[in-house]
């Protein structure tokens, strides 16, 4: 899960946008209530509790292999023979390196799926060494994102162990490239290009910090890295030239001119530079990387376009403005962050299912944007919530990360993880 | 010598405001004749013809020796040594790292001082091994100012070798921090705390690159490197906190505003620049290096006042474009800069015995603008000039730096260097 969630949640905040859910269709509450009062899903509690020794364990594991952006092989590899392990059927690693299995169902349920992933924010080199005192573990990434796929492991065993059937098909997968410069590559090769493409039909991505929440809606980014380039020279004896400094300055004032919404929330910013020869130098290339999000795909796609035009004009204005004799200003637009904003509407049923498993652990859950893997199918249309991996945990993307594994909360969560897929998923 | 001067030469174009000289005041012609027609003068110049190999070999000497900014020490020491062997009188090196020695005169002329300087721009590890392919020779600094150093040294021996005397004192001074971050530091020790501060009435700098120039002005600087502050923040989130970005680039809008005098020519940049956390957050922190140069100390005041108001605006101007509530941006604002303007008028004695010197060997100089230690004397009020050092040389501060040690034209510039010391320094 990217910072937009973490950060609200370290800062104990919610979103614009986010509500408390209280109305369940009667049909959905009755589906939940009739999965979590029977044998089967009992006698699965009861696994989860046996299990918590062993989901630590793997918490632990997991995270003690690195997994940096892009280099997420090992980790991978482990929690593929994990999978295997389990019995699941047709493991592999597919090409874009995400690990996964099929836990088959006796036919006619909608594919679905249930995920967590396996990239840190963390860089190579980081010691991701399991600190342990009492039930607390930190680590850099031991909640953000083992925690889920610890439970993701947790959850199958417990179904294996009290013999629960679904209709569907369920594909676990632990995924590549969800963090910053990932840019969501594991869920957009799954979704665009993967075995499963076009068989979907609902997806949950184990990724939230802490249990009252159910992301339903996902905050869309584009993020573009511009070079300005130009002639450069010397700053006295070449003055008079354009500079691309000034046409990058001038894209950031006219940028930070634009009104967006507050509802739909769409937002901007300048938010790293560089570039530059000498202090006496007109510079021949300066840079600068921005980031635009939206909770809505329509008003990010009119502040790309309102930014993109900023760019040129800015360009226009600097070579208007001086001499372009030894050569013009230019700029290299890079896009760097592509994800897509999406919507899980509340009266969708995976929507309606989740908040009646919350409520029947009475807990009344508050409905979020944030941005993570669901963002991929949400923007397909495919229903997705990014829901609960753990109970307190926090400190995300910081080397001080850390998650208490005390069982009640953390049973709490399983038990509605497990409600809200066995809802989706057709228990029988 | 910075380059202001150098690129110049190297684009074999003259600065604004560069003039043929040609009108001398009899007086000074006639001492200038006197001079380089006298028998001592002549057995100076056999002496400066015999002495070719050994100069040569002290540019390289000088040259193998690393001196980057601020790390002149070990250079220093070595010509500290080569101005005791020519019998120089007070020689030392100061608090600032000058080396230094005092050729004595008869009595009652003024004191003199002629200099090079001992820094390059090249930064430790920089391989400063001499190539000579033929008369050339090829090194990280070897014209700029080894050449001057060992000019210099020749000229001394010279003197000696036709037992010419003064009446004035002359300070031979090989001084540190003339390049960049230098920022002019050994002469401005020299004249604002050294032991002939207040004493010095002519100044020369030989560090001029091919022999037709006389720098009779001193184009002044003064350098900012501005740290722009704000609370930062998590890009969506807390959207609407204002940008120390933004306060930046509104800076460089509007200094690139400013509209300055081609005469006395003026000049501005925005030229460095770095800063920000990551794409999805607002920067705590930006920064930006920012030029500004004038031949004229007015013109350069007026300027500098402006660019620092616009700072305080441009920050003002973010404080209320976007909320406060989690601090307001700020900017630390520091010189890293400052060299000061000066003009040494053409109707100057020093002036004109400099120029009837090269007339007397057939060459027309051109009176220029450029930045270099005599900027410092210039300032003062002190009649101060940057002469050449040697003949043919190009590419400085570029790692194939390379230089020309064919005996006639050096020697031509050597013989305008002694003329020119003698006219002003009394020879008997």
């Amino acid at each position: 899960m990217s910072k937009t969630f973490l950060s609200a949640l370290a800062a104990g905040t919610l979103f614009a946008g986010s509500a408390l859910a209280q109305d369940v269709d009667p049909a959905h509450a009755e589906t939940v209530k009739r999965i979590v009062d029977s044998q089967s899903f009992k006698a699965a509690v009861e696994a989860l509790q046996k299990d918590h020794d062993r989901w630590i364990s793997e918490v632990i594991k997991l995270t003690e292999i690195p997994a940096p952006p892009f280099k997420e092989q090992e980790r991978a590899k482990a929690y593929m023979e994990m999978l295997k392990a389990h019995g699941l059927a047709e493991v592999e690693i597919d090409e874009e390196g995400n690990a996964m299995g099929v836990r088959k169902g006796t036919g006619g349920g909608p594919l679905v799926v249930v995920s967590a992933h396996l990239d840190t924010v963390f860089p190579e080199g980081t010691d991701v060494k399991v600190k342990r005192d009492g039930s607390r573990l930190a680590a850099p990434g031991v909640g953000d994102d083992s925690a889920g796929l610890a439970t993701l492991l947790s959850i199958v065993r417990a179904m294996d162990a009290a013999g629960i059937k679904t209709k569907s098909d369920i594909v676990f997968l632990g995924d590549v490239g969800e963090e910053g410069p990932g840019d969501l590559r594991g869920v957009r090769y799954f979704f665009t290009k993967g075995k499963y493409k076009d068989q979907v039909k609902y997806f949950f991505s184990l990724d939230g910090g802490g249990t009252p929440t159910i992301t339903n809606c996902g905050v869309g980014s584009k993020r573009y890295r511009v070079t300005y380039k130009g002639p450069g020279g010397h700053s006295f004896q070449a003055f008079g030239l354009v500079n691309p400094m000034t046409a990058m300055a001038q894209t950031v004032v006219e940028f930070y001119k634009i009104q967006t919404p507050a509802n739909p929330k769409t937002t901007y910013a300048a938010s790293v530079t560089g570039g530059g020869t000498s202090v006496n130098s007109i510079p021949n290339e300066v840079w600068m990387e921005f980031d635009m999000r939206s909770v809505d795909a329509k008003e990010l796609d009119r502040l790309e376009k309102r930014f993109l035009a900023i760019v040129n004009q800015s360009l226009e204005t600097e070579n208007f403005a001086r001499s372009t004799k030894e050569g013009s200003v230019s700029a290299d637009i890079k896009l760097i962050g592509d994800r897509p904003a999406g919507r899980t509407d509340e009266k969708q049923d995976i929507v309606q299912i989740a908040t009646a498993a919350f409520q029947a652990n009475g807990i009344p859950p508050a409905y979020e944007c944030a941005s993570t893997d669901s963002n991929m199918p949400m923007s397909l249309g495919i229903p997705a919530l990014t829901i609960p991996r753990t109970g307190k945990a926090d400190r995300f993307h910081a080397l001080d990360e850390w998650m208490d594994t005390d069982p009640q909360s953390n049973l709490t969560v399983k038990k509605i993880v497990l409600a809200t897929v066995l809802g989706v998923a057709g228990a029988q």
